[in-house]
């Protein structure tokens, strides 16, 4: 078997900012159906969250010092935008001729103006490398360009781009893009690449929507069910995510999945209610700690840049969230999970979530680079196939994403369930010997192991 | 294709009679805990169900000739058991040689013996065909021999032998016959076969299960929830069922489903509630209007024996309980499907159900060996896969007695998903091409037929 190629996960943040900037990314996409969530962070032992009625909500213990770098880091941005605000006006300084206050009202004037030109190139250039224009039209994105849901939305379908061309340069075929819209408001871009070389099916979906909840189903969307106050009842809401699964057809590669959302509503009072969630995490046939370690320590090392805490605690609610009850088993390896996020602001909260959307290449491509040309036999891909059915039986019996889905009339079917495989198989009282590479996988399914 | 051999459910039903009484009836099993349950039957057009406060239920019109006949044949019933006991008497008066007091004290005495000898006789003749014992000792059955749940119990065993008893006959493999105990009380039998020559998977199983139930859990158990007082909270109760799902390999051989149950409840009072429910239904890739015909057909006249609502009702009853309702499909056909009968009598609902179990080997085995020897092509085989994958939708996103099972600590995971096929598929965005016979299985699953 080959080796993986490590790249930092600094690196390739580095280089995605790079292709992010050149409007080179593109990105993948997830219903917000689909979204996955998890338990309330109170049942990860040795952790608390603060309730929300302070405004603020984080771990209770071990974070003064993470809170007030974050607020630093809050700062240092709010900073440079100034600065560059600052810049701007100073180079228009040059080519203005009029007294002080007329010089730099005239500056302020031209230099927003090419900001806003510079800013409407910069959105249109970053769209172009999209699988499909983003659901908001481009000139909304532009008017409210600080908003968090225009800088979220804009990740997601970079994340779709760029992890749809990944796959689609390892496998040789294309992604089917397929755009829908929501009657109600919003809609998706569903990526689908089924039956290629290396991939049997892998999708990749970006939705946006928004609309009007009621309180009880705003109260169902938070892991917490915080109540929350609507004008007559109705809360006006945004929410927007990628997801993906890919089911690769060599037994030696892993199934990943990921998902990346944030959610938005207004109370009664107009203030907004705002909160992430999220992770990324690996379901092999066979165990293979390099690729373990590797695809643990990628998410770790992105986990550690914002909170030393964020690795092990979103580690430990992954194992817990993708446990198939009824078999006593997790899904896979795991990787991290969280849901609810919405501190230490919101900024800090974006830059962790972007972190990990950006970690999803590189914990992954390695992997499928390093088996793909592992031999298998008739055997293994039995096993694998039985490992499908548990997947099927994860998604389909406990994942509250695809449940709310099926349950919500109006939504899109096909991209709720392209998480599915496309082939899987149930044997009776199907039990691998002992001894068996088959028997080590379903060890560390039963003991969640750490990697790192 | 070759046609259909025809019995007539009468027929049928005496031929099951007479090997029953043979005791070379061997029967199929179900766990109670994949019993499915449907819609409360108020849900039912033009047909309204009395409320149990008056102890009797049963619709509310249409039924008074039903109803005294129905008591007709109760009483017939229990003048034909006193027929016997006089019989015996009689020919026990012979022998002995007393006064007139003395010879019938003794007549009766000699002949409790014997009749006692005969019964033990018979049980234990009749569950010399079972796939395995009874899960009740068998001393036990005879010493309340009379009660419904040994009635139950033999029928549930004789079901589950006859079937796999036909299937073992036309596929030329062996059923793995598993026996297992619940910590809490009973336990189970299930037989399965997988991979044989003309079954993908075939599973038929037997479960008799006892303990107490809570308020609540017994609230849920019934179709209409109604409020149970038990001692303490508790609730002594038996549920025993046969159910059983079949995965032919060829895609012009249906598969098919059934499941037979009955529930006890002892209440505070020490009175019973007591009811059975099932249904037969068949999940055809493929529509064959000749099929689906002989399939309604023999459910019908064996409801027809019994109630001339019974078809009609529990045929639509079928339809609605049966539904993917994200896919706006039907999971097949259908066939019959019913819950919560606990009118017009005990005994009577105990023949319908013992009729409808009886009609389970000539509702399917004519159709399985009709197309026997179909040639298909892989097309065919990839629908039959999709289709599959609608069935495992169904049955983990819908199905009552699946989730029950599931969300119940201590239930046989086996046993309750050996209702999955071995082999699905899931394709994105399958949708056949007009005019072919895969969008015409769609438009029936759609559009429910009448078939008779």
């Amino acid at each position: 078997m080959a080796t993986i190629v490590y790249f930092s996960a600094q690196t390739t943040t580095r280089l995605c900012l790079k292709s992010h900037l050149k409007g080179l990314a593109r990105s993948c996409e997830s219903s917000f159906l689909s979204a996955n969530r998890g338990p309330p962070p109170s049942l990860l032992p040795g952790l608390t969250w603060l309730s929300r009625g302070a405004g603020v909500r984080f771990m209770s213990h071990g974070t003064a010092g993470r809170l007030s770098s974050g607020r630093t880091r809050r700062g240092a941005l709010a900073l440079s935008g100034a600065a560059a605000l600052t810049a701007a006006a100073a180079v228009a300084g040059f080519l203005a001729n009029g007294n002080h206050f007329q010089r730099a009202e005239m500056a302020t004037r031209v230099s927003r103006a090419e900001e806003k030109k510079e800013q409407e190139a910069e959105i249109t250039e970053r769209c172009r490398g999209f699988m499909s224009p983003p659901m908001t039209d481009i000139s909304v994105l532009q008017s409210r360009k600080e908003e968090m849901r225009t800088k979220m939305e804009l990740l997601i379908m970079e994340t779709q781009a760029e992890f749809c061309k990944a796959l689609e340069e390892v496998d040789g075929g294309t992604f089917k893009v397929d755009r829908w819209e929501r009657k109600e408001g919003g809609g998706g871009i569903s990526c689908v690449m089924q039956d290629g070389k290396v991939f049997e099916k892998a999708g990749v979906n970006v939705s946006v929507v928004f609309g009007y909840l009621t309180e009880e189903a705003a109260k169902q969307m938070r892991s917490r069910g915080k109540v929350l106050k609507g004008k007559d009842g109705k809360l006006p809401f945004s929410a927007m995510g990628v997801s993906s699964v890919i089911h690769p057809k060599n037994p030696h590669i892993p199934t990943v999945h990921f998902n990346y959302r944030y959610f938005e509503i207004e109370e009664e009072d107009g203030s907004k209610q705002w909160w992430f969630g999220g992770g990324t995490d690996l379901t092999p046939v066979y165990v293979d700690k390099e690729d373990a370690f590797h695809f643990h320590n990628t998410l770790k090392e992105a986990c550690d840049k914002h909170h030393p805490r964020y690795y092990p605690d979103f580690k430990k609610w992954c194992d817990r969230y993708f446990f198939v009850r009824h078999r006593g088993e997790t899904r896979g390896i795991g990787g991290i999970f969280f849901d609810d996020l919405d501190s230490p602001g919101q900024e800090e909260a974006f830059n962790f979530v972007k972190s990990c959307a950006r970690t999803v290449v590189p914990c992954y491509l390695p992997i499928v680079r390093k088996h793909l040309n592992d031999s298998f036999t008739d055997e293994e891909k039995d096993w694998q196939q039985v490992r499908r059915g548990r997947y099927v039986e994860f998604n389909l019996v406990y994942d509250r994403g695809v449940k709310f889905g099926l349950a919500t009339p109006g939504s899109r079917i096909e991209s709720i369930l392209m998480s599915l495989p496309l082939t899987a198989r149930w044997e009776y009282m199907h039990e691998p010997a002992k001894g068996t590479r088959e028997a080590e996988m379903l060890e560390v399914l039963r003991n969640p192991k750490e990697w790192v």
